[in-house]
């Protein structure tokens, strides 16, 4: 259908598998079996033991948080959408859907490198299709009212985010212990930066 | 109640059960028992035994990416609602949530005669209904707006989707292996036909 | 908060927990374990074993969808909120969240006297607030531009709704096997009438 | 991204995650194995074992609604969002969507004393960062409309319930039998209040 559509709809399909992949996450948390009358120490241990699964739980979360973030501000200047652009779309939520087994894998065998493998490939595989979403739409003009210095940035931000899990995914290979680095220092890194430009 | 109502609430639902029942795909991935000493050799081999599961999900989540994008497009040009067609779209809605169900018993029962028909007749009674939304849709002529070559053009791609699902069936008794060959061969020839047709 | 505020958000989160819940249900089929090799014969077999929970499901996600209809035709006609109708709302949730835990019970036992109790029961305190909130949103002039036909209507059909559960629960005592029979008569006679009244 | 953008997707993925993270609530209850022949009594027995289950679920989906309500409420006031108010609602929803682990910790272990630290520690934690989410949109004028009384309640709120859950948090190290007290104190209290004012 040459047919260019509004973009609300799958804007709302979009945030609706966004929300539920990231509330998914937290099935992947199994309530210990502990008994009621376990002491505290025991208890405590049980939930300490659950440490790598929280933090992949948050991370992954957050993670989620920036591409929806990412995805949202695209949005923002895209116009309206062709077929083409809702398919690559679909494909990108493929991906989007898949981070609670990545999720899942990872949490479990934090350290394994095939693991981590599957983990970062996953979050690239996401990065790149929101590059492609964004350069087509670029390219087949279905932005509007998006300032040169704007679309530079949400341009630099995409390539970004693909940098820095293509940069973790190297990392899962030499050294897989640290190769969640790249990860909260560009988070942090990003908020500072947002934050001294709101002030300046 | 003889009033025609908004259509955003409905269309609120369907995107809802649309995205809860594509992301919940997910769930049927289990991740795999594999130990934190396992050699990626073993690891590796874990997830390529999961190949057909990876398929069916992905497979699954398009294919019903692709009745949202239908049922968006008819809804596009669906001016209010009637209480028949709310009714019409809840049992549609009935079929679209009982994907996770239908690609669980594809998935792992990928060649077997019984699943595949459950899974194609699932798919097709979901087509089925999409149709009967339509043509309902315009003999009491709630739609606005459409042209006759798009108002076409609409109706023969539901016709087709149809199709393909009971080509799909009717291979699925003959041929069970190549049961999924009707699919990938129209949603390329789907996706090419688009990307030609945006460039004339 | 004496405030009157937007009905848009709560709209919103209702239809949310509806999608979700209506959607869950799905999760209370399995998939049946049956090998590669099984016969079709024996697959069938497993499937047909099935039939109960089959119907709940249909039958639980079509009466969910009829009390959506019914909570969405409200507020058609509902201008704005107060604090009251909002946790008037939450409670309405609260209850229709539950309907995966009814179901599950009912699907697994079908002619038990208690899971009929409960899951009429569930049913029943959905309708109930259903009447709580338009009598409330009535008495509070929260309602705009509703003719006093449609008013009588919605007030008659909430009524209705209360009172089918109502039958259903006391046939479960007395009847238990045929304890369902007013949900579908009721259902098909609804839709009858709609048909010749929007053709008359 | 010095952008200041509209609060509609934000809006729409908070009500998505609320929405899912309530709902979710529902997959603690497990449907008790009891058979088709057990006695009434029996069965009977069974769902009245499960009283914990069902009280933490309505409780925890009522808290839940609460947050949501005042949630919406901030965001009835809030004009536009900045990135850093992103990123604050981004951990607020971490937050939110760790109810289901919370509570299927505290049903089933409901008077343990880590297990009640752990969902009031969660409860205090998601309040806490919705004080830090209006004091930000406040101090940034993100604000509009908001006439001082309402901003001043809606203050007084957000900080309230914070304040409840610290007592809980308290009591719990105290007198963990009476830790859940103040909940419905307070919920009562604020319906009562609410009630009386709007008929003042």
């Amino acid at each position: 259908m040459p047919l260019t559509i509004g973009k609300s709809r799958i804007e709302a399909l979009s945030d609706g598998v966004f929300a539920i992949a990231m509330t998914l996450l937290v099935l992947k948390l199994e309530v210990p079996e502990v008994m009621h009358h376990s002491s505290n120490q025991a208890m405590l241990q049980e939930l300490l033991a659950m440490a790598p699964v929280f933090i992949t739980y948050a991370v992954t979360f957050l993670i989620a948080g920036g591409f929806w973030f990412l995805h949202q501000l695209t949005f923002h200047f895209i116009r309206q959408v062709d077929s083409i652009l809702v398919w690559v779309n679909l494909f990108f939520l493929v991906l989007v859907a898949l981070l609670p087994f990545s999720s899942g894998l990872m949490s479990h065998l934090l350290v394994h490198p095939v693991s981590q493998l599957f983990y970062y490939g996953n979050q690239l595989a996401i990065a790149a299709l929101l590059n492609v979403h964004w350069h087509y739409a670029k390219r087949k003009s279905l932005i509007h009212n998006c300032e040169p210095s704007d679309m530079f940035l949400l341009t630099f931000r995409t390539a970004q985010t693909a940098a820095i899990f293509a940069a973790c995914l190297l990392a899962a290979v030499i050294i897989p212990a640290y190769s969640w680095v790249p990860i909260p220092v560009v988070f942090l890194g990003g908020l500072i930066i947002e934050w001294s430009r709101s002030h300046t």
